[in-house]
């Protein structure tokens, strides 16, 4: 089997990165191509093309989603899909679905440059607007593919955009939406390959991480109400300073995550004091909790945990403490049999693997619900991504387009 | 010697209480009487008829500042100063400064109609603007008598209008601003009665509070340095959470306030993370520590004992902790013979006493600077000022209207 070489892999990293690039600036000022805007819309007409020059049929669903179809020898047999997205988050990096997306599309050029036809049919896919820059929404485009719309958001203004209009611009069909869901058993499987976004592969120095799913996600407001009061009358006994107690809150959830093994995270990342004054003894906080971990059962326990040590932390402060589930999403478990050949084409390859979790949402979560699914992963220099700074060695890039290609190759056997 | 009662008090106190009531509000609304706003001067209009029918000479000075004089026996001896002030913080209480300024002025009404004289002149006064509340610039009328204005401050613009424009408006006369300094030996003594603002009279049901001194404040302003990234792919071991290591200093901001003996208090008050995002690893935190005592050099002792934790802590957490001086007001310590004619007062009376500091800054300590001060505190119910629910009985009111007569009285003789 020929190979993927990096330069090919660089080459079409840098003339997509043109679209959305910084006045003035150069491949590492990193790129602002938001969902639906103008320089996503030059970048999908550059990736439509380089579709059409790999001899692929190219057709866009009625969410923006892009499919790039080459026939395989067996057309009762469902083909093999793969790809990811090419828009980023505003002062985003050029890396982040791009490489999954073009090296999908490299894929479908060599085989056909070499003539080589395989059993299953092979479908290259560019899902629309995968970041939450449009919207606050993730995953429009393959949500609408996974027959996921949420309520009310096809008229939400995002952008100086309604959904609807952001839609028909890159050449969707807004009013026919429900025609994007890709049907059971359509396709045979899901590979999507994408940076880490996350230090566990680089600081290992493993070249290929074997995702075993994406994390499921617990959110929690909490609210801590004291008393506000006079910070130079009030003893220190007397207090009911929600500041305090939402200290030992905070330490709270980072011992208990560190009280189990495995990958779990919790982070408090957002904190707002009242009345926020230097000389007012803090009144009340709210501050989120998230917990990631692929073990819902897991998450469960730790929010457990954590609740009833916000209950002894409120009798100890004399404050009130509330902790409300704000959100949850399942996780999306990789298929078995996708773990089994990307570990296998890392064999073959002769590249060190590992196994690893998603902390970062996908759209392979989307596919999930409707396929066995899959993700390969490439490191990224210090874990950075939504960054200008993110970046994957040219060489980590060629892995990891190999990589998909050996998988995809074995699952259109 | 007479007595003042609880309803004389109570009928001042009320009918003062009209200048800045809430529109359809009762006494119990509360009031805002802001520095040099309308309600204020029809306040202070108020107060200076009933100087004038208690046969006082009343004179403004240049800052604003009322004073009400009744002549001694001894024309060669200092008077004995004694009053507070009548403005309010915005949704203010009718006890904080009112009762102290009426209080003072019923005392010359008393001594006039009983046609009663002292050896040295009684010297009544209501300072101008002693709140926060005009460009955030406490003791406004006091500063300038003891001669401590502040770079710049008559330019400086608080609800529209200059410091200039708003002395003007209380007939002062900014332009001589420096006559309104008191000059050394043109008084005895200054005392002052005020609700303690805190709770520790009331809570131990003792109704005199004989005031140490008003405290030294140091003020810090810690920053916190660690790494924003995403909470989702970013391990725990790999985190450098600003808020997991902010959340250790105000723990440890209490441990060390914790770690002596004495009435000082240590408050985190303000705190602002960055990015402030649900699922975003905190990269920066601001936070603002106040550490509160009569003794200098006990705060500086805790100052560095918090340093010395924040430097582990960082350590610990591998974030950057810097942590710098962003304020210090000297104590004002009450006279030790000021002091000794208010415990006589509490012993004549037959009320129990007990010394506290003054946590709450005081017109009084300005006035530490010119002379002997002394301050005499009554209980506020559950330490509550600076809001509508302000409260202290009228008979506390009335103990300490007399308290103030029996020490000015034993000060004048």
């Amino acid at each position: 089997m020929p190979r993927i070489d990096g330069s090919t892999i660089q080459g079409h990293l840098e003339s997509l990165s043109v679209f959305g690039r910084p006045d003035g600036g150069t491949f590492q000022h990193g790129v602002s191509r938001i969902g639906y805007s103008d320089a996503d819309i030059a970048g999908r007409k550059f990736v439509m093309n380089l579709m059409r020059s790999a001899g692929a049929a190219v057709r866009i669903d009625a969410a923006g989603n892009i499919f790039a179809s080459r026939p395989g020898s067996d057309p009762s047999l469902p083909p093999v899909l793969f790809g990811s997205h090419i828009d980023s988050v505003p002062n985003g990096g050029n890396f982040d679905g791009d490489l999954g997306s073009l090296s999908a599309v490299q894929i479908l050029r060599m085989l056909n440059d070499l003539r080589i036809v395989t059993r299953r049919g092979l479908t290259a896919v560019v899902w629309a607007c995968e970041e939450a820059s449009f919207a606050g929404a993730m995953l429009n485009g393959s949500r609408a593919a996974a027959g996921k719309p949420r309520p009310g958001e096809m008229t939400q203004i995002s952008r100086g955009l309604t959904k609807t209009e952001a839609i028909r611009r890159i050449g969707g069909d807004p009013e026919k939406l429900e025609t994007a869901l890709i049907p059971a058993e359509k396709y045979h499987a899901y590979v999507e390959l994408h940076i880490e976004q996350g230090g566990t592969l680089a600081r290992n120095g493993v070249p290929v991480g074997v995702v075993d799913g994406i994390v499921s996600i617990d959110d929690y407001e909490a609210i801590v109400k004291g008393a506000a009061n006079h910070a130079g009358t009030t003893p220190m006994q007397g207090r009911q300073d929600a500041l305090v107690a939402a200290a030992e809150l905070i330490l709270a959830v980072r011992d208990a995550v560190a009280s189990e093994a495995g990958a779990q995270v919790g982070t408090v990342g957002r904190l707002d004091v009242s009345p926020n004054a230097t000389n007012v003894i803090p009144g009340e906080v709210r501050m989120t909790i998230e917990l990631r971990d692929l073990s819902p059962a897991k998450l469960e326990r730790l929010g457990e945990k954590i609740k009833a040590r916000a209950a002894a932390i409120a009798l100890e402060t004399r404050t009130e403490i509330s902790m409300t589930r704000a959100g949850h999403m399942e996780p999306a478990l990789a298929a078995v049999e996708v773990q089994r050949s990307i570990e296998a084409a890392a064999g073959r390859l002769g590249l060190e693997s590992r196994h690893l979790p998603s902390g970062a949402g996908h759209d392979a979560q989307m596919m999930a619900t409707l396929m066995p699914m899959g993700m390969i992963f490439v490191p990224s220099v210090d874990g950075i991504s939504h960054s200008p700074k993110e970046l994957t060695s040219w060489q980590d890039c060629a892995n990891g387009a190999n990589m998909l290609l050996e998988t995809v190759m074995n699952l259109a056997r």
